[in-house]
């Protein structure tokens, strides 16, 4: 992705991306049900990379199969591009691991931009301290081949019911993750900073005592006025 | 609701509350699965002011709904009556928003005691840092047309499994929210107060190695002695 | 349990354990989707003192109940013994409490060494500052007698899913709590200690630019002669 | 509604009505999770007429509650007009009953065209072979006091997920029931009439061998002559 | 229990039962989610022996197990008493199954009223055809040593979120099953038997176009001849 | 598959299946939560043949999709070999259907073995009359476009939380779907041969008033002498 979206997706948050989607018809690119391992304070921005996970068979998930150095797990970790978001399918099941700190800090050291998983980490206090976004859903001490196969790389998949294309573009902020397709994200980020001033005057006029009827979303011409005026004194 | 009833209120738990309806044979007040979303380190007290979500249409829920004065989401947060609590019964789905830190700011400006919904807010990282109130069951950046159509205004409801009434007390803290029926909040208020003196007395006797046998629940005349020598030391 | 052991098993994380115990076939024996009330900072370590709940019928479980001297509950907690963790099978059911800050401040003085259950407690906020670790799904104000009869101590139970008899070795993290059966607590204590030993040398060579091929697990010749001289210069 | 459309209702399929309905954008009119309690060999058709449930305050749901003649319940049961499908917002809930024999038996004698909750109905085995079709979850024997109270009748409500507004066309068949809005009727019954002759067709086309490629949907023309053919033959 | 109680649950319905409980003030009897495996036309009836049920430790849970003439599941099934109903405690589990048609035919030869789990039973399409009645939740192949052991007879349990204690009065018809306190037994039968006996009146006032406003319940007075007339015509 | 190893799966059940499976350590091969659309009287028995969906993004899935020739539902279906059993990895998700009558058609007609889904089918009482083995967790009437996007033919796969390779060898009957491995196919075929046989032999023994300890499982050399006479009487 370029560098100039990058930015701007630095700068919004996921609610407003989901409005802007919402108004091209997408209903479903939030990944429902995960939420920061630990608060970053910035957003995770960086098109997809995927790693897609099944039901382990026992005869196939020995411990001995990590020592196979063409794993999916740790070729994903592994090739990931520099930049990228690793997005795990797991099937919604935490109840095994989807992967652990030293895999996180591998993916953080190769330059990942950030990992989300609808199933959980292990090691989850620990990949929290790491400086890099990790998005799930619980803690999971149990080692994936409890329950998880990593079977395909760079596959569609869904992850938390959201559909995930490779290179999608996927945001997180401390409260949720979205995905936005591709071939969206240049416009979309471009509308979400515009509604992002916006959004971000309305709390200026809401805190001093303005009714929300009229002003959010604006139907009243006064508020244009007021807004042009807000922007060129904040330069937004 | 009056004013002393309300500062007994706020300084009880919701689980002394939850017994003390008990008692009374009401067993399901707690709003089950909400948490706060950000900790106030006082309690929410206020009469409950409703709005009811249904599924939505996607012919009524484009985003130009927003524009409608009349919209009831828009009017709830309009019309709350100041020291009241908002109570939203989103039929337990967080996958779309019941609300954002806008509306909530402006619930906050108003005056509203507080802000509860069985379903998830979006800009949930801002709404913990406002000065009021919000439980919710998970951050859901998705803005409310996508799932949830609001509905009626003050009507009875049902949140968390736990029934509404319009004007029922609610009372949450770091825990839970409770719902006091309203021809209940005096008594249930005074008897509280009793209750947590007792409590904290109790924790006192426990931290110092006391048995619970016998003293939680008190039957054992011991402890009402030095109960009541303790509440005359303690000003309670 | 032995303190050699208990020595152990504070000095490595519940994943380590997990893994330890998969290679051994066992896949279920973390205690699913429970978290530390609040964090403490080290880990919970003893033997399983047990309590079972049935659902409540409404004759059995009035509030005069708590009156009896043998009700269940408060023998358990009167009993657990010191270095013991009580654990609570309260059928994964949240929606009344499996306990409060008084039981477990009693518990506390009497040298348990901690507190889990599948369900909630109430009190949550208070318990969470207490200086025993505690576990639980989520906080839940109302009375267990709403919802949960304690009716035996000590017996063979599940908890979380996970299989629990009393004697079984439970060690609990940040992130989750996992049960050991005895006979196993020493080897695996052993076991996981090696184990921690590599994983903290994983992570620096990792932390310097390392890959996990060949490393994690180590399947390289080089990165044994690496591990035996970080052993060395380290003390482990 | 008008007869016309109840007969061309009559004879489709809710699977055929809901793509009918997806082309129109409208994604979520199925009433998730319920079935007939007993097939009826015939379609239910016919506006909905609504009841909502609360969740049961203990104080205010006594058995002496069915003694007041303006209990919502009996009313709805009394009052839903004749042709009308009286659809129920059970919250999805079936530990408590949404109805049973006695009102169902009394709505058909008053000519109610079906019944839909998605909650559950007592005697469940009795409205099986009652002449009125019924919709729910799970047989559920405890009266609906226990869970349940009747708050409000012929309000917009959701049921299954779907949203239901009194007036909208509900259609059911012996797999699922779907909501039609009610300005939607007409030309979908016509649509779904023309559809479903066009399914027949492909059916005898698979049956004798064809592939469905440029069949269903049709893409080749040679499959538009013979439909026309074949409905010229069949009188469709 | 004595034979004539028995005989009159014969005659009456799980719903009339939980009704006449509900009065008492016992709410959570009817074990919630199960359904005859077979509807057998006839009810269920006896006092509940109990099978405690809990996950499964893979070391403690091969199929050599079954070897031992004291495991628990056998030694129910071999000492369940003549006329009694066997419920288990299965954790509303039914991945793996609670037992099969050898064990269930074990059962009928030897007398046993009816068996209820709150998981599933494998060989269930046999089971269905055996003549004794038997409640899950649905088919589940899986030998029960994949996620249940068996280690306890004739506990209090919980069964499908209801309590169960060992001698209560277990009635099961073709919609659900209830669990009756032993205690109660008598005198719940007596009263069903006349609420069954006005519940046949209501039906048949109601198909001969009765409205259900004062008649069901009865607050009308002219209702109360015309049932003592019907009571006299029937023999009732 | 060979025709013999397929004529043996035709005459043994799930359950004993899963039992061979078990001892080789396979304890995930039941697809959870699937049942028969309609009973057929007879096992399904093929190779696995996989199509998997992933969430629908609005944009790629209009109606407009079915008319691509490559849309891989329609080629899934038009390509599946003769014999083998359609496996579809619908996220265990039966909100929008996973194919209809006429697909099934098609495939039955093509020569289908059967066809499974963990979501459910449209027009099921339809399918369930059709020659052809199908199984779903509850009928849907949603198009899949609705809900689901087919994305992969013949991939590893979930379904039900078991672990599907293309070839697997799929058995169905009137209870549950068991997925065998390919390699283990016809070792599994012979032993569940025998099995079946014993079991036949003790179910003829319980039914005559035998005991199950010592028989099942056969610890008494007794029992083996009759089993073997009992063979040799029935030409097993």
């Amino acid at each position: 992705m370029n560098e100039e979206t990058r930015d701007k997706l630095m700068g919004v948050s996921v609610a407003t991306l989901a409005t802007a989607l919402f108004k091209r018809g997408l209903r479903n690119q939030v990944i429902q049900g995960v939420h920061p391992v630990g608060r970053k304070g910035r957003n995770m921005v960086g098109p997809a990379f995927t790693l897609r996970y099944m039901p382990a068979r026992e005869d196939r998930n020995q411990l001995t199969e990590f020592r196979r150095e063409d794993h999916p797990q740790r070729v994903a970790i592994e090739t990931c591009p520099e930049g990228s978001v690793l997005v795990m399918d797991s099937r919604k099941q935490a109840n095994a691991a989807s992967a652990g700190d030293i895999l996180i800090t591998r993916l953080m050291v190769r330059g990942g931009a950030g990992v989300v998983t609808d199933g959980g980490f292990r090691d989850a206090a620990v990949i929290a301290e790491l400086d890099i976004p990790a998005y799930h859903t619980r803690p999971s001490s149990p080692t994936n081949l409890t329950n998880n196969e990593a079977i395909a790389i760079n596959e569609p998949i869904g992850c938390g019911d959201a559909p995930v294309f490779p290179g999608d573009i996927v945001v997180g902020d401390d409260d949720c993750v979205i995905v936005i397709p591709a071939h969206l994200a240049e416009e979309v980020a471009d509308e979400a900073v515009e509604m992002t001033a916006y959004e971000d005057f309305v709390v200026e006029q809401v805190k001093a005592g303005q009714s929300i009827i009229g002003l959010y979303p604006r139907t009243r011409d006064e508020h244009l006025t007021a807004f042009e005026a807000w922007r060129k004194a904040n330069g937004r």
